[in-house]
């Protein structure tokens, strides 16, 4: 078997800022250098670009599709997995994983980042959703500051998974 | 078919204050005396205070089980149907409702609304997580001050789903 | 809640001959009188004409539906659950039962009486499949020769289960 | 991507006969020699014969796997997909798949057969289930006579898929 940890990367799908875009390709080259599998929904935007930063690093992308057809894949899936499970995927891109790092993102990111809380996977956040609770910050997400640090935050969480 | 609409309730499993439990008692009464069907993921707080309001309203109510064992029901379900899939039937819950109403909750609420606002289904939130992203507020749920409200916004909602 | 057992009822949906129309219709009346909760797949075929002859004895019909939209339910369905899962549904369908009686069908139907089989769930054929290996017969479904036989063998076979 | 066809293969996983551990490997490694991707269920027996004669051809394997643990895969497999579905991945396994082998096999195996019929995906059988209605046979499966000719047939359907 491929040597994990699998780490899944979530966000957003579409209308990415060029920062975001070069963000999550870093995430995705860093996980590929530290020999670990990229895992993620396998569609474009953040998922797009970090498959590609991993296939720059040498690494292997998987993409859990929601449709059934492989050719939704983005061009940078390694192996694509169909699923057509529309948004019910999104809990086996995070059950696929040992840790998950989520930047920016809309609807489906906060939903991977809750699901992935509620089975104890850990979580690893770069500019994304912000979560409360009666007016005080709930801190269930481990921010980082940089794509590089992402990775490192991740991988050593992973570790302890 | 018995009539719609069908409104899930989610919110959480555990500890609850006796306030919350109040209030989601009082939420499924008012959705059982709308001849609304109640749904939610069939297990204790949030769900069980909800399922006995609706008893107590007349109603029926639905519990859609993360494990596959039918006995898992609180007793307050009348009809149970056992999934197995762990909090993959998070989406289950959500995809069966019209409109969601979300009570206080943990990780697998925020999941539940996440997943609803992603398949574009209404949420409205009673004392619930809070959302944001860019240190701004991501005003997705509706907000209600009271039970009452909560179901009449989303049988408005859901009216107009 | 409503008391057991849940007796899932499969088959084709489409194109039925009279005689398993009939036979289904039976079969759902025979489950409604016995107090058993009947469970299907909410389409067409022999799941509206059990779902049918449910209602016409005073029972409760559960249909979880393949698509997203509670429209699609036969007009017999008392309680739609919408999954959105295409044929993953059937494996939910079959999850949700104390036991399955299989009429006639089609692959959905034998992917129902394989689940049910794996998973260990009591399953009545009443004109279904046939199933071989190494050219001997796997005589795993029990064989009903009447409507009335099918039921009763599911719910002697449930109450063991 | 790899390119494709995925062709997957599944079967019993439990106390099988050398020959049918012997035609498993072959089948994988004829997929590989092929460039094909295999996937299964990840599990032993047929899959874990499979995965291994995969990797002797210099193949890649896909694991789609029943529980949440990547480390219940047989070890050959490179990528593992735990999913914690249960047997509701069977319909995972064949959805991800362009054609499907089946080699003797237990009721999962015959759930995988049905579904993928039902799905329209082509099914190739070595000495698995065979299927009747009415006293008479059902050829929906497409028989080989040997591991090689059982490949080129898959590779022959998946194509026209």
């Amino acid at each position: 078997m491929i040597r994990g940890p699998y780490i899944a990367v979530v966000g957003g799908g579409d209308d990415l800022p060029a920062s975001t875009r070069r963000a999550a390709r870093e995430v995705g080259r860093a996980i590929a250098e530290a020999g670990a599998v990229l895992v993620c929904g396998g569609l474009g935007g953040v998922m797009e670009a970090a498959c590609r930063g991993a296939q720059e690093g040498g690494g292997l992308t998987v993409g859990i599709l929601p449709g059934r057809d492989r050719a939704e894949a983005n061009r940078y899936v390694d192996v694509a997995v169909p699923t057509g499970l529309g948004e019910v995927r999104n809990a086996l891109v995070v059950r696929a994983a040992d840790a998950v790092v989520a930047l920016s993102g809309e609807y489906g990111t906060l939903s991977e980042i809750a699901l992935a809380l509620q089975a104890g996977i850990p979580v690893v956040g770069l500019d994304t959703w912000e979560l409360g609770h009666g007016g005080r910050p709930v801190e269930a997400v481990v921010l980082a500051q940089s794509p590089a640090q992402a990775v490192e935050l991740a991988l050593g969480l992973a570790k302890r998974f």
